[in-house]
């Protein structure tokens, strides 16, 4: 189980740092930008819950292979052709990986820090969605996550409280778990295919 | 004591959390956008005040009850007509309550934490104006205390600098408290009748 | 050795102290902007390292007569002519001492507190180049250092490795230092004469 769960979060750091370098890309930044960016997307929601927490280490000083893979993906993505090829569409189901993974494990290690369903699921949501708000305000744009947009943090959110829900019923961590994840995949999947948001604008 | 502070603070988290939904709502956002808004302008300056001094728990995680009430207006101020109904005016004396009682604690609790005069007025005024800094930010404007209007962060900070005064002087904690919060509040509400301003533009 | 190098950190935090102030009057800030955004850039890149790595008490409350001058720096700017005649070409020299100063600082502090080679020079270059970020973000910018704009943060990283390899090398914690210094200065010194870029656009 362990293994499974750390390749599904490379996965979900990898598609998280390609949507920051894309975005930096399209802001026209320099290599410096795109490291960043892609850093913070990828990084930045586990940072900040670490931090809310008091959880040191923090998540990527005591995992440095992932800033060293971020760091070679920023070299590869600024100077080779490759920006220009990666299509954001592509992205769409590592990018709802992330989101599940970040999530549930957000939830889980504030459980573990002995809080409360409440704050370990604003935790979760926190981890899984904060690295693009933060993406986005660097980028000078409203967080994507606040606007009227196809819905994301909401199946976080709800992904999280199925989590402890099956977590209370079936007594078993890793079955919880995986239909947590399942759950936060297919939703996401499901809000982009057939355009799910909570609200629309008036004149749209 | 005790339970007059949590209602005036109580007051304030409204305050705050109304005004960040107002401006999220302006800015077109959704229930997410609007909850966020309003946790991180209601929450957010104590949190980086509670970071900065290595405070924890956070004031939020320790009082969920706060969050929770912020989710559940968030969502009546989503789905309801009431967004559109509440003048930012009105809430002109409710935030100044907020301003005042924030700004106060927060130096109080960086005095019982061992921190300077000057240290704690620092972390006051940093409490009471920071949410309202971040709530700007996020919604890609230029932060309001930055800028040539009636003045808002200087109360907060010669607030504090009375309430050390007082309390030094009277050597009485309710006292002085009292009077540092009451000068903030009124001070806020005189700037706003009369349109106190630290500078003007010159083409004003 | 450290009485030399606490001036050159003074000098580096006056330097970006009025690169702060500089641009929060040109978009127009009141005193309590310009202070802020003064502190932010001065004070914000070793914050933000402190908070990654939870080193505490923070720098600034350690050291509390930096936050004081850079007040009665905002005063005086705001209220004489001083901001008019100031001139940012005439802050590139401190900026880069600035620069050297804090990266190599924070690299080393990093390094004390047991992090690797590579973490240290992440956290190196934060605490020289975030501040800049952090004004740049509060001012509804993109910050430089992300842009295609001459050189900047990978003359912070390469410093930071220098330093490095000089100390291994060499066993002389001052030499190396100096080392390190010296080119972080030089290069970024030689960036702005001969205009050096990692890239440039297109339609430049």
């Amino acid at each position: 189980m362990p293994d499974i769960i750390y390749i599904l979060e490379m996965i979900g750091v990898v598609a998280f740092a390609i949507s920051g370098m894309i975005v930096a890309r399209q802001k026209n930044m320099d290599p410096v930008g795109v490291f960043t960016i892609g850093f913070v997307t990828a990084l930045g929601g586990g940072t900040l819950r670490d931090l809310m927490m008091d959880n040191h280490p923090l998540y990527w000083i005591k995992h440095q292979e992932q800033p060293i893979l971020i760091l070679s993906m920023a070299v590869v993505f600024s100077y080779s052709g490759l920006a220009g090829r990666i299509r954001e569409s592509r992205i769409v189901f590592p990018d709802a990986i992330g989101l599940g993974v970040f999530s549930i494990l957000g939830a889980q290690l504030a459980l573990d820090l002995g809080h409360s369903w409440f704050i370990a699921s604003l935790l979760g949501v926190m981890t899984g969605t904060f690295g693009g708000a933060l993406r986005d305000t660097l980028c000078n744009e409203v967080p994507f996550i606040f606007r009227k947009d196809q819905i994301y943090a909401s199946i976080s959110f709800a992904g999280c409280w199925l989590y402890f829900l099956c977590q209370w019923l079936l007594a078993s961590e890793s079955l919880a778990l995986t239909i947590g994840l399942l759950f936060i995949v297919i939703a996401r999947m499901a809000a982009v295919r057939f355009d799910i948001r909570l609200q629309r604008d008036h004149h749209g």
